[in-house]
């Protein structure tokens, strides 16, 4: 599975692709940042935010992305070309037909580090490590993209494992109802 | 010029559309509401949002397009799809160069009622009467829209007037120097 996990702002766009599955080691695809000046005016930068994205999405082609969800609380002054550019990036994706999960900043570092309120030392240091990279991913800003591709990965993974899961207890107690065993226990029997 | 007002929202996304010029009568072209159900999923409703206003902008062909400015400290339980919405209406507009400006509800306001803090059915009231209708315009929740079309109309038309002024102005002092006459007075020379 191909993921792309997007850290929207309009300043800095951080995108990462990852390759992954459930209990298999994850490959670096591709780690970038798209950016737009501070002084063009809002549909401008909206529009090279769109394009930067929609470039990566038909160059990669991956099978979900994974967008960071913004919170309306932190940090008023930017919040809402942030807002705008997780926009862009969940509607680029819905255009291709691609999943769209958003995870929260905690989710995304409790996934690389185990804490939800680690800092970014620490989630560039997991991220280096889980991707199996002999030095930080560059640019430096676009690690948190990478840890939300890593979190979906893993979170997807994890979804995935228990509807097989739940799938198979169902099955074998279909089997077990067929057969006129006893649906407790199965040990020692 | 035909403009194009945008009242951004996931749920309800207001378009006014109004034909005017400074010192003429103002005309109604359309007006209606986008609508997306909550119950789907952000992008789908994303999506449902750049499509309505895409089909409006191809159909109706602004020549400007105004979009209420979105503050992030109003209503935070809404404000990220409302500034998601904004985000798309711009970006649409961009994508068809066609200029973008951004006023305030209060400028809006103050524009068709004299009062930044006018409550909604006077808004209503003014945007009927500018707009020469026997009744209030339907949907209700549009009206907000065409009031800020009409805001641009006139804010539009208030900087061309100024421009042309100061273009006039600049000439005949000109001219003025050119002929030797004084710069001051004029009447009852």
């Amino acid at each position: 599975m191909l993921v792309m996990g997007i850290d929207p702002g309009l300043t800095r766009c951080g995108v990462g692709v990852v390759e992954g599955a459930p209990g298999r080691p994850l490959g670096l695809v591709h780690v970038s940042v798209v950016r737009t000046g501070p002084d063009e005016p809002i549909e401008q930068r909206l529009l090279g935010v769109e394009r930067g994205i929609e470039a990566l999405m038909d160059e990669l082609r991956p099978d979900a992305v994974a967008v960071e969800r913004v919170f309306a609380q932190h940090n008023v002054r930017t919040v809402m070309g942030t807002a705008q550019a997780a926009g862009i990036a969940m509607l680029a994706a819905a255009r291709r037909g691609l999943p769209v999960a958003l995870h929260t900043p905690s989710e995304a570092k409790a996934a690389v580090t185990g804490n939800g309120r680690a800092d970014k030392a620490q989630v560039t240091m997991m991220v280096t490590r889980l991707l199996r990279l002999e030095t930080a991913p560059k640019p430096a800003d676009a690690a948190d993209a990478l840890a939300l591709a890593i979190c979906h990965v893993w979170r997807g993974g994890a979804q995935t494992r228990l509807a097989r899961a739940q799938a198979q207890a169902r099955s074998h107690a279909q089997a077990r109802a067929r057969l006129g065993a006893p649906r407790t226990g199965g040990l020692g029997q």
